[in-house]
């Protein structure tokens, strides 16, 4: 796949506040303004005047007064697929976060503040957009003003759905899911599922095979106190991981669309089974003589197969309610009460929180299991070779230099498309709006890339001509942050929340922050956000072997952003008295801009770190380079890692140990006794 | 008070793991042996025979096969009366987490690691003691041998009841809560509640009056978006709070048993009428003609008056359920399914989370309103004298050279109670178990008392004899970690959990841990553990103004333990670039132990800071000390705040600005170019 695209994607998920910023130079011509007369809409506003006259027709027909339109598919996933985007085929509007509320009278589009500068360029003036501070429940408080409300249901998850229920019953409001999708059926041109086969992993990159990971989830389900009969697995993820297949369903994410019924002696897959070859069909079917058969049944049968597979006698199926959209869900929970909190049968096992409560939330323990074997995989698969490391490192220094070379050159264009451009290019990608990059700016690359044997996630910040000291300070202030994560012990089950603000505290310093989470877990040729590793408050506590992006930044409105992202594996530590620590060690091999860093201001440890960060990029880097005949990028490595310690005054200034040496020198030298 | 019972009730909460070992150097012919024929009862334990033979009659008459006997009283206090503690007074353990079960054939006491020894020192052989980590659901899922069990359901919150339920209905048994707490009809001799009258603030240490706050609580009502027609108090502190009241019903927590119920035009107070005086009823009647009229009613008729108004039209009572205890959820939520979620009534009003789901959970919303409002009250009354700064570093330095002064001497007994010792006072205080302190061991005080403009909480660990290398490391790790959540600057709104790794950081470095938690909000005359402010999971974010204890430690098995505690208040940060941060003011002026501190481990700005510190002590208290006529205390004071850039070598060679001082001045002196 092409760099930039991966860089959009990644781009609108990690960054905040700077795409609006950006946009707004291009002045108010290229937004819509609906109180003009006649109301002046831009080129890059869609026309939505008959889209909305059929849905309100279809409202009347299913008597709907309210209709809510979500931003996600059917397993809530993170990033979706072109037929998925329905809600910016309804409104124009594109962004990554957004929900719309369309009533006889009224269409309304809720979304945050990276996004208004966007809408208003996208949307025309059939749409009010609310400018609140996004609140996934004000679409349905503020946006329904009749006495009924509905929502494709097959596009939320029953948590959502149970909010949206809430906050419309103190109104005497209620909330019905219909199982058929009112935008599908006008929208004539939809996508198609793409029609290219499934594959599955090689099997040197297999950590497990699928029917060793079976065997294990269904010795969970016989340890779950509640002994269920059946798990249902609907995140996309889930079912690729289960069975080492993949797809490319949704760009840059290589899936497939797809749900699992697995009980204790049967296994059902829905997927387009039409994309299923002769060859995946044997890989499957490989251990029917020993209970592991997979019954393949077409994507579109899971909502009848789980309704028959529930008339049976004593079912109780686990779900995780975060991942399970309030189709699937409401078979398991046909009542919902007024409060919004679902009325449960016997056979649904529940989700408990840390306190053992039962809960209607995620359940996390089989998302765990999920993930800390995806990670103990990824890390057998991928760092005995230390493959990823490399390849990483040489594709993006490859890219890198690329971009150095040409960002000057013809195809200026293209790479205008990447960094902070990339909300652009994402915005409108076209003439009107593409800009040139002056060499006197803050360029930040957020790249990355699927390989067999990794996904890779890394950003840099350069800058082509003179940094002012500010830059350099908040740089240096962020590279700081970055450097502090990565060299700090920690006991193993610490939790990524408790530790990131390692990477905000130097920047806290002067009062400067960074709007983001400061990193997510990497998957293995997967998800490049792969829930549940990371730093934020709903990922779990870090054990051996975890992959995470390390991503402090600063974002100056209108003027530059900055952002040092690594890949670090969780390894453990050696400390004097302790066993059972761990430490990070950064497996993404790029030297960070000499130029924008301040070495007087960093720490004897600090320093320490980077240089050996820098021993370990050639010691790493070099042979590869050299082995694929990269001369020139390999120099350019070299020269960019030279170790700090010998580069000059200020360092030796910051650095006690050089300080005492020289001091010692001196004494010698002079014969100080 | 005296300071040794404080220092019991502080000890037992904020220190984990010591006392076992403390207690381990007894030897086990302090501690029961069952196995033993006969078995063998140390002088500690306690006779329950008759107290389980009437107890199991009375389940027989009740058809109750299996009792449950929290630790709690019916508020959820932390701290209980001596009639509440029907736990200890059943199994002979006093310490302070437990929970019994009783059936006809067995008495088991589940406690966590730090009671195991005490436990076997209290009970006789009719009780088994769990020696599994505790958890507050293991009573129920493994202590229930029957079909059916009960609990005194005033004395679990409705979280917890749910929670038992959850885990008895795969077994398909049943919790029920009975109203008569049968501990109480045979506990003859249980002591009566406190004949001594309830107090008011003077004025002068009012920041809002209660009045004010019954008007800041209905325009919360109003604004909720359920409308709730009733608000209900059920924790003790929430009603001291709210009429500016004190008690004296729990040792060393200035509360009063009580209850309020609040609606928009009515107020109801339930408390021990007998108890307030015609002066507090002046008080609480003198705004009945602006619909402000406190209607008092007895304690004990909570139930029926609660019973009786939700009998009304259309009324919706707001209640956290965390201090709610099960027999008035009940009556909110009569029904509870299978699963052990509550059913819902529509007038019941739930809490919500962050993500607004409604949850069977405690209500952050009042108590955060009343925390704040707390916080700022006390911000108000205490700060602009600094009168709680004097007062609790004069009293705290008197009390802490007394103890040097007595500890070798006569009152010896007395002193011994206090530090790690303070276990042993506890688990039972008589000549076999006390013992004498060493001049050459780790001395740890937690110290602290109610004062009108205050209630503080201090801890310092001394030496004196000659500390190890190792006892200096970790003591000076500690106060590293002390100073760097001190000195730290973050934005308003950062959650204490947060950041508090800071107080560990410097132990993880090498390995080394603490077991507790690293600060709790401290009250106003008030609860010296004051949720929700604090460093906890649990805990709100950080506003300026608010109280917080800072105590990171370390306890090695079998040696010592050290904590170094202070309390601190948010004030606003200054910083280069950024408008509203914080930091930490330490209002515990008390220097450390200077012996234990290996000033060449600190770097430059920790070094900075507790110099800075010392400046301060030295400025606040020299006046405050000689205006007391403290002379020695004075000297002593001035001795132990020397600062310590001065002190010696190991300091400058950590020091940058001074090595290259030296530098300079070698240089000079060598005429150096």
């Amino acid at each position: 796949m092409t760099v930039s695209g991966w860089i959009v994607a990644l781009f609108l998920v990690t960054l905040t506040g700077v795409e609006q910023v950006l946009l707004s130079e291009w002045g108010s011509e290229t937004e819509r303004n609906c109180s003009a007369v006649p109301p002046f809409l831009p080129p890059t506003a869609v026309n939505t005047s008959l889209r909305l006259q059929e849905l309100r027709a279809d409202m009347t027909a299913h008597n709907i007064t309210a209709y809510i339109i979500p931003g996600t598919d059917a397993h809530m996933s993170e990033y979706i697929a072109a037929r998925d985007a329905r809600l910016a085929w309804m409104s124009g509007f594109t962004g990554s976060a957004g929900t719309a509320v369309v009533t006889q009278d009224r269409a309304v589009l809720w979304t945050d503040s990276r996004y208004w500068v966007q809408a208003a360029r996208q949307m025309d003036c059939n749409w009010e957009m609310e400018r609140d501070g996004y609140d996934e429940h004000d679409p349905v408080t503020k946006g329904n003003t009749t006495s009924n409300s509905n929502t494709g249901s097959l596009f939320v998850n029953t948590d959502t759905f149970a909010a949206y229920s809430a906050s419309l019953s103190p109104a005497k409001r209620i909330l019905k899911s219909v199982l058929d999708n009112l935008v599908d059926k006008i929208w004539t041109e939809r996508p198609p599922v793409r029609a290219d086969n499934l594959t599955r992993l090689p099997d040197s990159f297999i950590g497990r095979t699928w029917q060793m990971k079976v065997e294990q989830i269904r010795g969970q389900m016989l340890e779950n106190i509640y002994q269920p009969s059946a798990l249902l697995l609907s995140a996309l993820d889930e079912t690729a991981w289960l069975f080492n297949m993949r797809g490319n369903d949704i760009p840059f994410n290589p899936f497939f669309f797809s749900y699992t019924l697995l009980t204790l002696d049967q296994i059902w897959l829905f997927v387009h089974t039409e994309r299923v070859t002769p060859e995946l069909q044997e890989y499957l079917k490989a251990s029917c003589n020993a209970s592991l058969c997979v019954q393949l049944l077409d994507y579109n049968l899971v909502h009848a197969h789980l309704q028959m597979y529930l008339e049976g006698a004593d079912v109780r199926v686990w779900v995780g309610t975060k991942y399970t959209n309030q189709a699937l869900y409401e078979l398991l929970t046909p009542e919902v009460r007024l409060d919004g909190t679902p009325q449960t049968r016997p056979f649904l096992v529940f989700s408990r929180d840390s306190h053992n409560r039962l809960l209607c939330n995620s359940d996390p323990k089989i998302r765990d299991a999920v993930a800390v074997m995806q990670l103990l995989h990824r890390l057998e698969s991928s760092v005995p070779e230390g493959s990823e490391t490399e390849v990483t490192a040489a594709k993006f220094v490859d890219e890198y230099r690329s971009m150095q070379r040409y960002s000057r050159g013809p195809s200026f264009e293209t790479i205008s498309a990447s960094g902070p451009n990339a909300a652009l290019a994402h915005y409108s990608p076209s003439k009107e709006t593409a800009r040139k990059l002056s060499v006197d700016e803050m360029y930040l690359l957020d790249s990355g890339g699927q390989y067999l044997d990794g996904t890779t996630d890394i950003t840099r910040t350069v800058h082509w001509g003179t940094p002012t000291a500010f830059q350099k300070e908040a740089f240096t202030r962020v590279l700081m942050g970055n450097i502090e994560i990565s060299r700090t012990k920690f006991p193993t089950w610490s939790r990524g929340v408790n530790i990131e603000m390692l990477g905000r505290r130097a920047l806290w310093e002067v009062g400067l922050n960074y709007g983001h989470g400061t990193g997510h877990g990497v998957g293995n040729y997967f998800g490049v956000h792969e829930w549940p590793v990371g730093f934020q408050s709903d990922n779990i506590p870090f054990l051996e072997g975890m992959f995470t992006s390390i991503e402090p930044g600063y974002y100056k409105e209108n003027e530059f952003g900055i952002r040092i992202e690594d890949v670090a594996v969780t390894v453990p530590a050696q400390t004097t008295y302790g066993s059972s620590y761990l430490t990070f060690e950064t497996v993404s091999l790029v030297p960070y801009d000499r130029k924008l860093i301040n070495t007087s201001m960093l720490s004897p440890e600090q320093l320490q770190w980077l240089n050996t960060y820098y021993q370990t990029i050639r010691a790493k880097m070099g042979p590869a380079l050299m082995g694929q005949g990269l001369t020139e990028v390999h120099d350019w490595m070299i020269k960019n890692t030279e170790p700090f310690l010998t580069a000059g005054a200020p360092v030796l200034l910051t650095s006690v140990d050089a300080c005492l040496q020289n001091f010692t020198l001196l004494k010698r030298d002079w014969n100080v006794k």
